[in-house]
C-alpha cells in the first residue's frame, strides 16, 4: 500500500511537471517574440520544471549536515565525508540516479538536464567547490539533497572561502523549497559568520526550518536552556514575527538510548519532519505553477508595453528621437496600457530597469502584437492551471505546513 | 538546624544593616554642611537601610502573580483576591509584621518606618492605587513582595490607569533586588502594552527572572513550543545578549499530578527559584553596600568642589558678580579639582545640573571644608566597609545568581 502511495504520488508530480511544460509551450512564442527573457528571467529549460524539489542543508560546522542527509536517504551518497572536523569542503546536490557518480561543478554547470545550469555565474572557483552526487535512494526520488560546507567562524570564513559564499546560498535559497537551519545542542555558539548566513535568507522565512539535533547529548534540562538560548538568538537574528519551527532531536542512525527521558519527544519530533519533507513535492508542484502564472501574467504585460510603445513610432523618418521621446515618460504610458488592457499595475516592470534595457532595441523592428497569441497565453491561465491547482487541492487537503 | 541557620542569616543581616547606618552617620555631617541632598538624593533613612530585600511581580493580568505570593508566603495576605478576571487593582507591597494589617496608600507614603515616602511623587491617584498588606510570615522575614495589577492591553492600560505606570514600574524597579516577569503557558499573547512595560525594565535585566507559569496546563510538547515562542519573543524585546533564566512550573497551592511527565523538571524548576529568592538578603546587603560606597564619593567629590568654588570667593564686595564668572567654567574647575585631589572624574556630577542648583545658593556662605570631615569619610570607605564585603563572601561564597 505504502509502495502504490508512493507510485501515485510519483505519477500526479510527473503528471504536473507535464502539464506545466505544455503550459509553457504556449506561452514561449510570445516571449520569444518581444525578448521577454532579456528583460525578466532566461526562458525555462526543461530540466527546471522537471527538478525535485530542493531541501539546503545549513549549518555551522559538524552539527551533523552530512550524517543528516545519509540518515534520510539510508546510505552513504558518492563522496561522503563526516567527521569531528571541518570536513565537507563544497556544496554537493545529492540526487536520484540508477548509477552512483559525483559529476564536478565544471560538468554540472553545462549539463542541460540538470538544474543548475546558472551557478555558472559564480565562476571557476565556486565551480570546483561544487559536485553533484548521484545514487540510488528511494529518498532522493521525491527531494534533492544540497549538503553545504559548515560555516566557519572568523577569517577561516570570510577570506578562506574564494568565491561569495552569502551570494552563493542565496542562490540556493530561491531555489530550494525548504532550507533547514541545523544547530549542534552541544555546542550552541552561533558565530557573527552564521548570523550573517542566516541574515541572507530574509525574504525566504516561510521555507526555512531549524532542526536542534545531538540533542540527547544533554540532559533534559540543559536540553531546555539550549533550546531557550536557541530561540532568545533567532529571534533577535530573523526580522520575522513568526516563531520558527524547530525539530529538537538526534538525526542519525544510532539509536536513542531505550529508556531516554525525552525519547517520545524526539520520535514525535522526527515524525513531525520527515512528513513535512514528504509534502515538499506537494509544494514544489504549487510553488512552480505559481512562479509560472507569474511569469506568464509578466510576458502577457511585457508584449503589449512593446506593441503599445512601437505604435507610437513613425514609419519612416526619425525613428530614434522620437524612441528617446517616446521612453522619457515611461511610468505614464505603462498607465495608459494598464488602463486600456485592464492590467494590475502590480505586473508592470520597473521603468528604469525597463528603460535600460529597451534603449538597446529599435521598437520599431518588433513585429506587430498578434492577439491570437495573447489569447493562447490566456488560456493557458483560465484552464490547464486553474484545474492543476484543482488537482493538487483535491489530491490532498492537507496544507503541508506540518503541526 | 534548618532554624538556626535562618536564625544565624537573620542576624548577620541585622548586623550588616546597622554597620551601614554607622558608616552613614559618619558620612552625613559632611552631606548635611555642603547640602549634598539638594544635589544628588534626599539624606538616607534608617527605614531604608532596613529595608528587606524587595520582589517586584509584574505580568499581564491573570497569570497567577497574587496566587504566587500566596504559595509563596504560605498563606492568604490581608486584602488579598484571586480569580480569573482582572482582580489585582493597586500595587500592594506585602510585608512582615506580627499583626495583620492594610495600610493604605496615603498612610504608607507618611510612615518614615517603611521604605515607601518617595512614593508620593506619584500623586494622590496613585496613592490611592497603592496599599501594604502586613502580615506574619516566614517568608516575609527576609524580602518584601510586590503585587502589581495585571498589564491590560489596548486602552484599558493606556487611559484606564490614572497615573503613570511605567514611572511607577522604573521607580519600583530600581528599588528592587529581584523582578520577576510571569507569563501563563495556557495563553501566551504577549501584549503591546506588556512589550512596553518590560522595555522600560532597560538597564535592570540583571534583576529580571523570567517565570512560564502554569505549565502543568499544557502537554510537554505544547509547552516546548510556548517556551519557544516565550525565547523568540523576550529576546526581540529586550536589549541584552544574555539570555534570560526562565524557571518553568506551576507555582500554586494545588499539588501537581503525580504521574506527570515534567514533574521532575518542575520541581527541579521549583527549587531553583526558591534558593534564586534564599539568597536576595545577601545580594539586597551587597547592593546596600555599593550604594552607600557610591553616594560616599559623590559626597567627597562635592564637598571638594564647593570648597574650591568658595576659595576663589571675593570676602567682601562683587561677590554675585565674581560667583557668575566662576560657574561660567565648571568643567575646568571640576578637572582642577580632580587634579589636586586625585579624584576619579567619573564621581563628578554633571556641570549642568550642578549649576542649576548652585546658582540658588551664596557660595561664600558655606563653610570651610574640615579636613577631619574628609578624614572621617575616607575611613568609612577603608576601613568598615571592605570589613563587610569581606565577611559577606566569607560567609556564602556562592555568588547567589543561581544555576
Ligand atoms: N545526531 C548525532 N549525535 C551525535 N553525534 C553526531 C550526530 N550526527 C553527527 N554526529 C557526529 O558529529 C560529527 C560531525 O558530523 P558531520 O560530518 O555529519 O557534520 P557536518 O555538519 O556535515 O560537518 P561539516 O560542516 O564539517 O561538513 C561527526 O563526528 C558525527 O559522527
Ligand atoms: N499555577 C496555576 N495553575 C493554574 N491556575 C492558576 C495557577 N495560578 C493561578 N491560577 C489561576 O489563575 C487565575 C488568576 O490568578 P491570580 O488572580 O493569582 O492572577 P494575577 O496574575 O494576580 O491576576 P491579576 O493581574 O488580575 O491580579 C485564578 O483563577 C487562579 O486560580
Ligand atoms: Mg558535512
Ligand atoms: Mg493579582
Amino acid at each position: 500500500a505504502q509502495f502504490a502511495a508512493r507510485q501515485a504520488a510519483k505519477e500526479d508530480y510527473t503528471r504536473v511537471v507535464n502539464s506545466l511544460k505544455e503550459c509553457y509551450e504556449k506561452i514561449r512564442p510570445l516571449e520569444e517574440t518581444y525578448k521577454f527573457d532579456h528583460f525578466f528571467s532566461p526562458c525555462l529549460t526543461d530540466a527546471e520544471f522537471e527538478a525535485k524539489p530542493m531541501v539546503l542543508l545549513l549549518g555551522q560546522y559538524s552539527v551533523g549536515k552530512t550524517t543528516f542527509i545519509k540518515h534520510l536517504i539510508g546510505r552513504d551518497f558518492p563522496g561522503i565525508r563526516i567527521g569531528p572536523e571541518p570536513t565537507t569542503d563544497r556544496f554537493v546536490a545529492v540526487m536520484h540516479g540508477d548509477q552512483d557518480q559525483t559529476i564536478p561543478g565544471n560538468a554540472l554547470c553545462v549539463s542541460a538536464d540538470k538544474p543548475f545550469t546558472a551557478l555558472s555565474k559564480f565562476g571557476t572557483s565556486f565551480m570546483s567547490r561544487m559536485e553533484a552526487s548521484v545514487c540510488n535512494s528511494r529518498a532522493l526520488e521525491f527531494m534533492t539533497l544540497v549538503d553545504t560546507p559548515g560555516v566557519l567562524s572568523g577569517e577561516k570564513q570570510r577570506i578562506g572561502r574564494q568565491y561569495d559564499f552569502p551570494a552563493v546560498i542565496d542562490w540556493f535559497a530561491g531555489r530550494s523549497d525548504r532550507i533547514l537551519l541545523l544547530f549542534d545542542a552541544h555546542k550552541l555558539d552561533i558565530s557573527d559568520e552564521f548570523k550573517t548566513c542566516i541574515e541572507a535568507l530574509r525574504g525566504h522565512e516561510d521555507k526555512v526550518r531549524v532542526v536542534l539535533n545531538k540533542a540527547d547529548s544533554v540532559t533534559p534540562k540543559q536540553l531546555m536552556r539550549v533550546y531557550g538560548a536557541l530561540m532568545w538568538s533567532l529571534g533577535k537574528v530573523t526580522g520575522s514575527p513568526e516563531v520558527m519551527r524547530v525539530y529538537v532531536g538526534s538525526f542519525w542512525d544510532v539509536p536513542l538510548r531505550q529508556d531516554h527521558e525525552n525519547r517520545a519527544l524526539f520520535e514525535s519530533e522526527a515524525e513531525d519532519l520527515l512528513s513535512d519533507l514528504r509534502s515538499l513535492p506537494r509544494n514544489s508542484s504549487l510553488r512552480k505553477i505559481n512562479e509560472l502564472v507569474k511569469r506568464a501574467r509578466h510576458a502577457k504585460v511585457h508584449a503589449y508595453i512593446i506593441a503599445h510603445l512601437k505604435a507610437q513610432m513613425p514609419t519612416f523618418f526619425g525613428k530614434s528621437s522620437k524612441q528617446q521621446n517616446i521612453l522619457k515618460n515611461l511610468p505614464q504610458e505603462f498607465s495608459k496600457v494598464a488602463q486600456k488592457h485592464q492590467l494590475a499595475l502590480g505586473d508592470f516592470p520597473n521603468p528604469e530597469g525597463f528603460r535600460r534595457i529597451i534603449q538597446d532595441y529599435d521598437l520599431s523592428k518588433f513585429p506587430k502584437l498578434s492577439e491570437k497569441a495573447i489569447r493562447k497565453l490566456d488560456t493557458v491561465l483560465t484552464e490547464p492551471i486553474p484545474a492543476l491547482l484543482r488537482e493538487l487541492r483535491l489530491h490532498d487537503p492537507d496544507d503541508g505546513t506540518g503541526p
